[in-house]
């Protein structure tokens, strides 16, 4: 099978396990960290440079790109990898997450979501089996189903309504993509926001109409982290033991464990790509601003422990230059940095669970990340 | 001798000649294109991407640099070599051009340049001396003597009086340099606007003070092109045969043979960096704009007879895509072809030298540039 997942090792402290999920375009081992590419490119990365920090699979959003350039010129051009240049495993959102951010420009009926392009004003109507069409024409290796993701804060009667109706669109889009099963793995999308009876009924039913993996929406969405840590034990304690387990939009280094503790398999966050932007770095000694006077004649690199190509080649010094100056390279090296930061961090976590020390490496790797 | 330059070839059918200059950072194959890092950063590359497009010189700008970061934190970095992690030969310029281009905001008199600083409206005063300072300080292997650039059009008198200052100041800027000579060449600047009489006075000025190498500074101002052919003759018939001779800021593919076949040695422009970021991409088949919806589809690359990275394994479609989503990679790809064509453009050039071909390989290299 395609997309055949074995857990490999298991951790005997905590929940956490790692594993290999195959793909066609190669196996990916788990936890995993995504690196977001929203538009069809990691922002500011080539994918010989994300291969090299040792991105095994990335993220694309098919709400962005149904908008621009379009999945059917996307097609034309021979698919995301090819378009890319990525010859790894490609997940796509359904976009169920961007829509429902739209907030007052969408409209919900049963049937799909109507909103309105924020690029040109022009009517757009989005359903599950739409979600799927353009999830086929971009051709990532993971597609998720079109869900709706509930705001934080909500009443329960609402959130009530929109896990069902999600789960009725799961169905929908189980159905549109019968037949193509092989070529890309379609994930279920388990919602219910913080009430732990939703979240539980939502997961049995996605369970119930069956995927060959399935991820946990809806979460890292301001909710204090007790409430996340709660849904995500109630959900994987339904989820089946055998299949990945992807927390969508997270997170943090702190979220990293939190959720591979508890089971979860894969994540994907804007978090390291965004705010190495900002000059914001990850390091082992916890988060520096690269903007910081403090660093203006500092020979140093960003970071001591860190092999990445920008801590091998350039100071702190320089790298405040040009975050001062403006300059595309300041962007290119911090987030080369956070990625590397972030995938090693992951890796370290895998390895930590295959050498059965997960709780010593938690604790060393937190060291500098106070909750 | 450290700076040491030979003429190995020469065109017989023009005054165009192939030659190697020697610099601590090692040789410098002529004609050369120096691609131009103003903020000690050739916009959005990397050293290592610039070496495997065969740069094999770059420039940054005294100006810029004495601003921010300051030449004594870039000292304190190491220096512009270390502190950009670029090994291959660099040129400063004086910060003349820069300060002149301020305009109403500077004051000039004998002394020196009184200006505000455009970052923070500070009082800086900028002197011959000074500027050797900064420039030895940033440690480039070629530095440039201080001068007034005259704007175009100017009057006779006025442009006899800015020569005849850059030429008390670049006796001034020799003797600050003196002791420095084997670690950094110290290079003349020619002025006099288009007046025949002033550039063959400040020609036999400039080489009666003597330099290892010089240039040829107000051109590409604005003026006709056979404003700028004349100019070249006349101050390259004064200029040494055995010294190299580089012609500022200048230019586009067309004023490469122009230069070239007066004898002119080297060449900086912004031109490839700067256009490649609004998707403007030099090919042999003339200029296209990335922008544009025709290649919104189109799997080609940006050229099929280019062997850079970005034709290698990117479409013309992704790459306008890229584009119009304003993403990072799209100046990185634009950059990297069109520093590839300019650096490919003037191997190019220099090999049609030694295998005295350079006619016919203008004509065809040429054939879609309109003057």
């Amino acid at each position: 099978m395609s997309f055949e997942f074995q857990v490999t090792s298991r951790s005997s402290q905590t929940a956490a396990r790692a594993g290999v999920l195959q793909t066609p375009h190669g196996p990916i081992e788990t936890p995993v960290f995504m690196p977001v590419g929203t538009k069809a490119t990691v922002k500011s990365m080539t994918p010989e440079e994300l291969q090299e920090i040792g991105a095994q699979i990335i993220l694309a959003n098919t709400f962005h790109l149904a908008l621009r350039p379009g999945e059917k010129t996307v097609k034309a051009l021979g698919g995301l990898h090819k378009m890319m240049n990525w010859n790894r495993p490609i997940l796509t959102d359904s976009g169920g997450f961007q829509v429902f951010s739209l907030g007052e420009l969408n409209k919900i009926t049963s049937e799909g979501v109507r909103f309105r392009s924020p690029l040109d004003g022009s009517e757009i109507f989005l359903t599950p089996e739409r979600a799927i069409q353009i999830q086929q024409d971009l051709g990532a290796d993971i597609i998720m189903v079109f869900d709706e993701c509930a705001p934080y804060p909500a009443e329960h009667e609402y959130v009530k309504k929109s896990a069902e109706m999600t789960a009725r669109w799961a169905e929908r889009c189980k159905a549109a993509h019968a037949g193509h099963e092989d070529c890309q793995a379609l994930f279920g999308i388990v919602q219910g926001g913080m009430y732990d009876d939703l979240r539980a009924w939502s997961a049995r039913a996605t369970v119930e109409i069956g995927f060959p993996g399935y991820a946990i929406g809806g979460l890292s969405v301001g909710e204090p982290k007790p409430e996340m840590e709660r849904a995500l034990e109630v959900v994987n304690a339904i989820l089946p033991d055998n299949q990945p387990r992807y927390l969508m939009g997270v997170g943090t280094p702190q979220d990293f464990f939190r959720g591979v503790e508890r089971g979860v398999d894969m994540f994907d966050c804007v978090l390291p790509t965004r705010s190495a932007r900002t000059g914001r770095v990850y390091t082992s000694e916890g988060v520096l601003n690269m903007r910081n006077a403090v660093h203006a004649t500092d020979d140093a690199p960003i970071s001591k422990s860190c092999n990445c190509y920008a801590c091998r080649n350039y100071s702190r010094g320089y790298i405040r230059h040009l975050f001062q100056a403006e300059e595309i390279l300041a962007s290119r090296l911090a987030t080369w940095h956070n990625l590397a930061y972030f995938i090693d961090l992951m890796s370290g976590i895998r390895r930590s669970i295959i050498e059965d020390n997960f709780r010593d490496f938690k604790a060393a790797a937190l060291a500098h990340y106070p909750d």
